[in-house]
């Protein structure tokens, strides 16, 4: 069907899509007005207009009743804008056929925002019933890549494009029912019931832009014009790039929940950065730009390429960017719903792999340190381009739908010295997104930002032509896998090396999580944090025994699992070092040190979690941070440089070991005489920890009772005197929500005598 | 050796051995003295007496000084007549040979009582160190034939004769100098660590008796005879046996932590029957009376043994009594140091198997319902016959080594109208042994009885001629796998069948006894008894509702488990049922409701376990046992049968159901309109108990968290309505002392409305 290209194309320039010599003086042509403009309110009866798409509210500065109104019109301009953008669909087969195999087909994307407001709106509890059931099933979960295993299109029994639309009437008229007469409560905020409505319309906001890739995925013979979607017809040579030194600055991000604009959990938070100067490319990359890549045979040099990059490369056997297509008669660009003939001042649009590979080869070319920026350059570019978020007026940019419905040359909107800093395509950055200090997930979608904080989502920035309402904001976030496409392209930095990108995931591992949890956590019952008493104790006790005026130089904390109680008897000693079996969970503590934030998911029921982070600052621990290290090691074969300690801890140890006695009868070696040796154990004694033949109490010996403790006092009596009787510390262990382990450490203290 | 028997016994009577036609006139000939007396107290210096050998002392009826000096005298008697007990031994050899293959060789128990001393004064910190750490790991554990397996000859290298003695004498020494000199507060009872002291004297006269049997159990090369340990030269005709009827009575037992004898932990607490009238045989049965058996072809005759008895004849291939030999001339008896012929006028010896197999072919012969008496008829001819424990004249029975080393004949002690009551030989009884209401263990030797708590342990009565000291009182409690050999033989009963032996076992299944105990033992953490909390949460719910003028004819608690809240739900109930899918939960719940004692270990640490016991009269509980009833059932696919109830309870369950959802969509069919269910549940989902596509919430669903508190309201608004908002209610469930589920249990109240 594409065997008489021109067929298809509109004439975009008077250029010859063959010649792609461009004439670097040609200006712009046949310039009109964009076609995109709002729909107005009149619920129903959709007269076009030629305002501008309607800008995410204030949410603060207005009263109730202006609120309402403002909230009916946002509503109804995404909602109407949304199901105009389906008049591009050829039929109603375009709606059932899937544009790309590993999403759903239109009709799902159709339906869903709908059904998103019902969802949502039964959470915040604005309505108590669905609107209805099987179109709420068939609507409620979209597909993402990562899953692409769970889509068996034997599920799906597609409702009729009728049905959908008369499904969406009706969530319509419920949504406006609730603005106009719910009761409300100003102002709309992270807490307020209405926060559901805003997130709905954002939710359709962001499948207005992902909907109108998904449709420029779809055959050509699927999508036919439509007056609302009228592309961008300027096009003329492409600049030749330049860079612009960027002086060194500091970025601050910090938006709360006082802010007066909706925003997604991963935009709050505080983020600070201190970037060092670096230079930056003028305009975003041009398809001519580009061109020299694919020429210089870009896709097929593997050396250009990240191993992941190499992965999709050889998975595609892409040769040149996905909208691209290359005929005889020369190079064509794919449209949402045309092929133009390539408008080489356009942007580029490509995937973070085919970005990067350019980079890398523009740094062999040019010998220059060349890749993407991060996303702290981005915000650095974006402060001293002094831009502002959309207002009323048309912005000063190709975003929001306010300058047509597609891409324009690179270099038609300049902010600053730059061009395209925000709008045209989006950005792709070198970050993987990741939750500022203070993340916290909004309760009625936790799972909008956290399945993406997985090192593997990087963000992109600036917006597209598309993109709307919070969408074109400063404080969005949006991140897609690296090989994923939306109207997305470039600009490249030459800049030193990058800061390692901070931990982002949720530790999801049960036992690592649980363990997080008791040592970093809440308090469950009112039982204090085990690690915190324990560490309390050892103080009091060693005053109440007049030893505190021993060295407190160095600790040892053995089988010191997450490291929490390393980090507090770093309070006290100069020097405290961590050590476990396990490197997963010294890993926990490492990544405390360094001053990051550990994030994990608590099981709450079933298969529902909630998610929780901690830092050392927020346990007024940031101090310690310097004075202890954390080793991987086997207390019952450590290593000989863990020795001359004043103090050690082995609390929760002693009944994991698999020769507990090994261990008691030789760490008196790693203690100076004089100091302080502190087990706690449960004396939980398990054949699968610590053979039978090893345990060294909890038994019947020669016909009578022998304790764990008559066990540590035979084995220690040598070495140890026992300062004083032993006692109780309780600890608890989340399992679920309702479900906790809640056990007693006996706690023993001994001081090296020989 | 045994080819010329008579060489080797020693002329009993003038009758020919060969003769056993006993003349019913003889009378007694020979008769002398016994040669057994005590020795007096002077330490190492040891002169024999005729004074009677020392009784248990009175531990409350004495000053302090008279206590130190009757312990004194009592302590050393002991040690000094269990060491000449020794003397029996043809040479250091037979020290080291075993008797019987699953029992330690002599010079174990010689050592071993010494051992025991010190092992319990340890524990009764009456002392803080070892003697001897070899000796004293060499001699702590004796074999019970239960453990044969546990009975590796390898593991053993025994110290000498000289050694033993030698330590043996520093025990004497530190015993003496303990009663001597360690403080003493008086009365010495359960609590006093004295109680230690007594403890290992009445330990060393059990051993006193059982390595008097092992004596007898050696080859005759093996044994010597001994000035000190003289058979009875008693011997003659023996009677006609004759049948006593006996009234019908009540028996009470009720030794409490008053007496003023030791006793040990199995004789405390309260037990009271009521005896039917019954006939018993006048005397224990004589040789001369078994051996009808024997010639009739008892021993080859199956349908006498039961089928244990059926195994030990299989095993062993006994033909007669174990201490008989059947010699060309005759029979012979074994006695400890020598070979008789036949007293055939002394009590038969034989074990449980031997001697119900008698009573089944007498019964045979007879058409009586011939039997061995239960402990309880024992007692009733010990009241009966208005004896009294021993005092300090000779004993009017052949017992506590006042008349000799040996049995006596069978018509020698008359006790009113019977012979033999007490002493002579001990008596088998059809009763395995168990603990009486009240049982508890003694802290510093808990399996004393536990072990025996098994129903294969059947009590044995009346002590022998060598039972002395505890052994040879009315409160006296020992039992013996049913094939062993003691000095014991028996007496038969004509009487009715035997109510069902109490159970006495302790459960040690771990999961049995932590649902024992969560059920019915203590409470941790202050958090209350769950099943109570639940009930009384009920009953609060329906008045606040003003619901509680419903019926309450019947509840049904489903998943019941051991059962408690059915018993809590009948104090408000007419009729309870409980249900279960597992039988042995309910078997706790059953024996209960039967008014038994619900007895289980708990693990403390490690094999370390503690022993609780728990009845409905100890709960308050008893008044409920007959409106309750219960059943094993699957929740999912409930009987027809169980429908019509007021109020439904299901506790713990629906997360450990298959098919929840099945469940709860149906179990409006088992309550009245009107009637309410009751839901409590962690929300534990596991698919090790629910298969994931079964649960009935805790996921997301459709994209959305939806909870199980969701997932009932789904299934069940049909026919309920949510009688208020739902609460939580903690319970602890213990897995060792110091190791705890503490668990938040989620309580909805669903009335049916259609």
């Amino acid at each position: 069907m594409f065997s008489e290209a021109c067929i298809q194309k509109k004439a975009i320039s008077r250029q010859d899509c063959a010649n792609k010599e461009t004439n670097q003086n040609s200006t712009f042509v046949n310039k009109t007005e964009p076609a995109i403009g709002t729909f107005h309110n009149d619920e129903h009866n959709i007269t076009k207009s030629s305002a501008l798409l309607s800008r995410t509210p204030n949410l603060r500065d207005s009263d109730q009743v202006t609120m309402r109104r403002t909230l009916r019109h946002y509503f109804l301009d995404t909602f109407n804008t949304y199901e105009s953008l389906f008049d591009c669909l050829a039929s109603e087969n375009a709606f059932y056929i899937k544009p790309i195999s590993l999403r759903h087909p239109l009709i799902f994307y159709y339906g869903h925002t709908a059904t998103f407001f019902i969802n949502k709106l039964l959470l915040a509890r604005l309505i108590n019933e669905r609107v209805d059931q099987r179109m709420e099933s068939i609507f409620a979960v979209g597909v993402d890549e990562m899953s692409w295993d769970d889509l068996n299109e034997a599920n799906y029994d597609w409702p009729s494009v009728h049905d959908v639309k008369a499904y969406r009437d009706k969530v319509r008229t419920l949504v406006l029912d609730l603005i106009d007469h719910a009761p409300l409560h100003m102002p709309i905020d992270w807490e307020n019931p209405w926060w559901a409505i805003i997130m709905g319309i954002e939710h359709e906001r962001i499948h207005l832009e992902t909907s109108s890739v998904l449709i420029r995925q779809h055959d050509l013979s699927m999508v036919k014009s439509s007056p609302n979607w009228q592309p961008n017809n300027y096009s003329g040579v492409a600049p030749e790039n330049q860079l612009i030194h960027v002086a060194a600055g500091k970025v601050r991000l910090a938006k709360d929940k006082t802010s007066p604009f909706y925003g997604w959990d991963n935009e709050y938070g505080v983020h600070d950065a201190e970037i060092t100067a670096f230079e930056a490319s003028k305009f975003l990359v041009s398809n001519q730009e580009f061109l020299e890549f694919v020429e210089a045979k870009g896709y097929q040099t593997a050396e250009y390429w990240t191993e992941e990059g190499q992965g999709w490369l050889q998975f595609t056997n892409a040769e040149h960017p996905t909208f691209w297509r290359k005929a005889p008669d020369g190079w064509y660009l794919r449209l949402m719903t045309e092929e133009v003939c390539m408008p080489w001042d356009w942007p580029v649009e490509v995937n973070y792999h085919e970005a990067k590979a350019f980079c890398n080869w523009k740094k062999q070319q040019t010998g220059h340190a060349v890749r993407l920026p991060t996303e702290d350059e981005w915000y650095r570019l974006y402060d001293i381009a002094s831009i502002r978020d959309v207002g009323a007026a048309p912005a000063q940019a190709n975003i929001h739908l306010d300058h047509g419905a597609s891409s324009c040359p690179v270099n038609q909107f300049a902010q600053g010295e730059f061009y395209d800093v925000v709008g045209n395509v989006w950005q792709w950055t070198e970050t993987p997104i990741y939750p500022f200090e203070g993340f916290e997930v909004h309760p009625i979608y936790d799972d909008f930002s956290t399945p993406t904080f997985d090192e593997r989502h990087n963000l992109i920035k600036g917006g597209s032509w598309i993109s709307t309402g919070n969408e074109s904001l400063h404080s969005a976030r949006y991140a897609f896998r690296r090989h994923f496409f939306q109207h997305a392209g470039f600009r490249y930095v030459i800049s030193g090396e990058i800061n390692s990108v901070p931990a982002s995931h949720y530790e999801t591992d049960k036992l690592m999580s649980e363990y997080a949890e008791f040592h970093y956590g809440d308090e469950y019952f009112g039982v204090p944090n085990f690690s915190k008493a324990l560490v309390e104790l050892a103080v009091a006790t060693l005053t109440k025994h007049q030893l505190d005026g021993l060295p407190k130089h160095t600790a040892l904390d053995l089988g010191c699992a997450s490291g929490r109680a390393t980090f507090e008897l770093a309070r006290y000693f100069d020097q405290v070092t961590g050590v476990d079996f396990s490197a997963r969970f010294i890993g926990q503590a490492v990544q405390l040190a360094k001053g990051e934030t550990l994030r994990y998911t608590l099981i709450d029921e079933g298969e529902l979690v909630s998610y929780k982070s901690r830092s050392l600052a927020g346990l007024k621990l940031e101090d310690t941070k310097h004075k202890v290290g954390f080793f991987q090691g086997d207390a019952c074969n450590l290593k000989p440089v863990l020795t001359g300690y004043d103090f050690i801890l082995a609390a929760n140890l002693i009944d994991r070991l698999y020769d507990p006695a090994k261990f008691l009868s030789s760490i008196h070696e790693r203690l100076n005489v004089g100091g302080v040796l502190m087990l706690a154990s449960p004396y939980t004694w398990l054949s699968e920890h610590t053979p039978r033949k090893d345990w060294i109490g909890g038994f019947k010996k020669d016909g009578e009772t022998f304790t764990t403790s008559d066990g540590l006092q035979a084995l220690l009596s040598k070495h140890f005197c026992l300062i004083q009787e032993p006692q109780e510390i309780p600890f608890v262990i989340r399992e679920t929500k309702r479900k906790f382990q809640h056990t007693l450490s006996e706690v023993t203290f001994w001081q090296r005598t020989a």
